[in-house]
């Protein structure tokens, strides 16, 4: 079925249904990064498989916004579709509503599937379409109707996170999720988002890849909570332990029942942009609703010292299998043909040889010179490049291990190198390393921060279109909040980053055509003094991978960042030769040598 | 009348009401920064004279809330008064209403004069208030029933902005805010603002000290404006010119019977941060209110080519006063006493002799040693500090002319400093070299780049408690928005910096009893290029004055920092070695030499 066809039938629907725009988030009930098969519904319709991007299809019409990280993605993906490609000027912005509200007349009606809109986009959505006398349906799912072979819902089993790697129980972590509760004025919370039903409950899942999650929603009551979950997923003794926790299951549709059984002096903690419109409608006009960020979400944010224990040990697996894998890259590449799907083959392969490896963290981004320009790229067996011995190779990967969530950005040499990548390298180091050495005062926002890893890039009139850093969970989500290291989102409050808080540090270089530069380690708040001027914080680097020196213009670099680089360097040597065999040890020492040796 | 006779008063006439608590803002009608002297409340029932401030006063309790930046001065002043100094945590962050909320009980009354409360800040209150079941009462003007000899409206006559520096005419201005108007579906427009007023007019007033501005309102119609000001002020022919222009005269206390004359089908646009309740209140139910940013704002915040050179030519006649300053305190110094008082008197003496000088932009701060630790003093007859051979002297002045508003700040070595001294100096230079050579993405915002002037300040365990950046205006207001280089405000979305605006660039350091450092320019944002990533702003310096190289600790600075300051000084001494005497350029010639030869 093509996707001409798909839109045919969709259209068809709409006309029946007498509904003249259907808005196709990229989402499910959960508002998750990584979506269930069942609810991959725009790239159903479209072909276009960004990780964002929303849909709208009218009769004469179809467009999906999305953001600068996917232009290059999506203009290939939807070429020949006839979907237009509407290019988001910022992330997240609901420029398809200005467009809606342009083009649509009064009288007609706009459909979203209510399963799928958050309750912040909906009542965003709703009086702006109203103040114009255009009709909002969230009751109809009219894809639905025209996919009939849509995937049912994931089967997967849900297991107990390694107690070993737990640093408090669920009864505890209910306890200070109901503390928060109270001191909000609430009776209940719901709780949709995954990484908080995975945090909140110690369980961990496999509905989705990548992200060791479970569907459920989680209803906090005073007394008891209950985990909506479809059945089968829950061993029967593990329902036992979280009965005896105060956890009692019910069927994953269930919940909107549940909801609609709170009355007048219940009052429900929900975060408007983490539970979906049907559900919080399925909530009684009488009920209090206490539109509140998940206490949940600040409360995993910050990593505990053992947590942070158990995340070092990570990184030192990480980083034995990322030399092993560079290892391999050098003495591979010059004997056979190797393509980008061998180098995300063998990272796997690497990484699956590591104690406490659970599973990739993401699909791995292993983009050869242009492909390198595509931030969010994955090559596929229809669509890849062939390495040869030059250029740049941008390899962006992870893992999820029992104890930790790594995500590690390096970009290699391959041979010789222009003038222009020598420099976007150089760029990029010095804004990683100028973000990795801050030091700021005790209330400072990741916004704040953002322009520092700017600068050096900016200084030479190049800009990258993504945040500089997001958070990271902790053997969950690699793109957890609240915080982040990115341009303030208008609307949005930053958070203030905090001693414990992981966040990755990697700022970019993209040169649609030619190559693209990335560089990430992953970065912790640390305490950093404490005196005159009040508290300040600064950055411990986690991630232990060598830095490819090779490409460094090193005369760009001051002699504080050759300082910062050497210091990296003989941190990473030091963690990670007592974990590797002597060749091993060899190939790393020269990786890690000072920069004057360095030096041509 | 001592304090605590006026705060007997004032609850007395609380009691009278059924009041219990007055809220006392450091507020007018227009909400200026430098209120006219009737409206000097808070300064008048506390003696604290700082320019913000919030004093609340029930039956046992008196308190002040202001920002760090008065935290020193509001504890000299209100020592011996009974009324606490409110430590805020941020500024303008409305904590007095937090501690109204916990302190009082439902069924009490809290009054606010509504014609000095913004309509944002009455929208916040009322329903915090009302949640409370406590009474919020804007009817009542309890000050003014014991304020017995307070001051009338100032009289002072309002002139024509001086056409040789006028970049568009009163008809051409209106019909620039018309048309926003129109894109914003407003029929009318309320302008309380003094600098919208001012700059919408072309006219000039003197009705508060340092801002040339005059007290009116301004209500913009379809086909006609009213200016509501007081009888008297607009001489006859000026009345007439105004009347062909389209601008009608009216009493100043006409506008709220205008406003209520509006109806179904009018709308009107106004700033709630620039129109106060009383005002907003008049304005019948039926009538649709757009709540907006003045558009005025925005347009006179971008300097046009001929204001800024404009600005130019009045920074060189400032700089000229700047250098023959400096050279009388270096003469003067070791030949009598001089005192802080001395350099303000000085430094006003030599801009009058400037063509084009009307008056100072704001009032001198000269604060040697400690004093200088506080980033708003000013010395008074009855508390100024003597100058001696030693330490720092920090002088924060400015001066408005026809042709442009000029600020600046220089701090400068009168003799031996310590090592802290010098380290703390050179902090703030490379802080204000970081922004004054930064290049950044249009669109960026002052939020986003404030960081990089802390970013050397912050390396070191320090910080400064108030904004680096403000907006500056063209004979105007030396603080206007709506862009700003500071921290972000929550619930405020940053503006971006747009070709043409003028901004000041002043990092500090303050070491409360020791001393205090700060350095101050204007810059302006100006065209840095347009290639593959898109278009490129910069600062273009436009202060002309040497910075003192005498407390700089060399080894701390780059070269490219010291590139800069080698670069600004052959700039300053390019500029002005041509209105200066011989004499004069000698001295300037030694001040501007590159550093090379300053290093010891």
């Amino acid at each position: 079925m093509s996707t001409s066809e798909r839109l045919r039938d969709l259209r068809a629907a709409m006309q029946q249904h007498g509904v003249d725009a259907v808005v196709v988030p990229s989402a499910d009930p959960h508002l998750s990064e990584y979506l269930p098969d069942r609810w991959k519904t725009r790239r159903w319709l479209s072909g276009f498989s960004g990780s964002t991007g929303t849909l709208v299809v009218t009769a004469d019409f179809a467009g999906v916004w999305t953001d600068s990280r996917y232009f290059e993605q999506a203009e290939q993906e939807l070429s020949g579709s006839g979907i237009r490609l509407m290019r988001l000027g910022a992330a997240q912005s609901p420029e398809h509503l200005d467009w809606l509200c342009e083009r649509l007349v009064r009288g007609q009606t706009v459909a979203v599937p209510g399963d799928v809109l958050s309750v912040a986009m909906h009542d965003v959505m709703r009086p702006r379409l109203s103040a114009r006398g255009i009709a909002l349906r969230t009751d109809l799912d009219l894809v639905d109707d025209v996919w009939t072979d849509r995937p049912p819902l994931p089967a997967a089993s849900v297991r107990e996170h390694d107690p070993g790697y737990v640093s408090s129980t669920r009864s505890e972590r209910l306890a200070r999720v109901r503390a928060a509760m109270a001191a909000a004025g609430a009776t209940h919370h719901l709780v949709s988002s995954l990484d908080d039903v995975a945090w909140i409950t110690n369980l961990r899942g496999s509905d989705v890849p990548y992200n060791p999650v479970f569907l459920a929603h989680l209803l906090i009551g005073p007394d008891n909570a209950i985990l909506f979950v479809p059945a089968g997923k829950i061993p029967s003794d593990l329902g036992r332990r979280l009965g005896a926790d105060g956890i009692v299951l019910a069927d994953y549709a269930a919940a909107k029942t549940a909801l609609a059984t709170l009355g007048a002096g219940d009052a429900v903690l929900l975060d408007p942009r983490r539970v979906v419109h049907s559900l919080a409608a399925a909530i009684a006009e009488e009920v209090t609703l206490v539109p509140q960020l998940n206490p949940s979400q600040r409360f995993k944010a910050i990593k505990t010292p053992a947590e942070l224990r158990h995340i070092g040990d990570a990184m030192r697996e990480d980083g034995v299998a990322l030399v092993r894998f560079l290892i391999w890259l050098e003495t591979t590449l010059g004997s056979r043909v190797l393509t980008e799907l061998d180098i995300a083959a063998e990272l796997k392969r690497q990484r699956e040889a590591r104690p406490g490896f659970v599973g990739e963290s993401f699909a791995t981004i292993a983009g050869y010179m242009a492909n390198g320009a595509l931030p969010h790229y994955h090559a596929t067996d229809g669509h890849y490049a062939t390495l040869a011995a030059e250029g740049l190779l941008l390899v962006d990967s992870g893992g999820q291990y029992e104890g930790g969530t790594t995500d590690v950005t390096r970009t290699i040499a391959l041979g010789a190198l222009t003038g222009e990548q020598r420099r976007d390298y150089t760029l990029v180091l010095k804004g990683m390393i100028a973000l990795s050495r801050a030091r700021f005062p005790r209330g400072t926002t990741g916004q704040q921060l953002d322009a520092l890893a700017r600068a050096p890039i900016w200084a030479e009139g190049i800009n990258y279109g993504h945040g500089t850093g997001h958070g990271v969970g902790y053997f969950l989500n690699v793109h957890e909040g609240p915080h982040a290291i990115r341009p303030p989102v208008p609307g949005e409050t930053g958070e203030a980053l905090a001693p414990g808080m992981v966040t990755s540090n990697e700022p970019g270089i993209y040169r649609p055509g030619r190559h693209g530069v990335r560089l990430e380690n992953l970065i912790a708040t640390v305490p950093a003094g404490d005196g005159e001027f009040g508290e300040f914080l600064a950055f411990d680097t986690l991630t232990l991978c060598p830095i490819d020196v090779r490409p460094i213009e090193i005369e760009l670099l001051s002699a504080r960042e050759r300082d910062w680089l050497d210091w990296y360097h003989a941190k990473v040597e030091a963690e990670l030769a007592p974990l590797l065999d002597a060749d091993e040890q060899r190939w790393l020492s020269a990786r890690c040598a000072a920069l004057g040796g360095a030096t041509p």
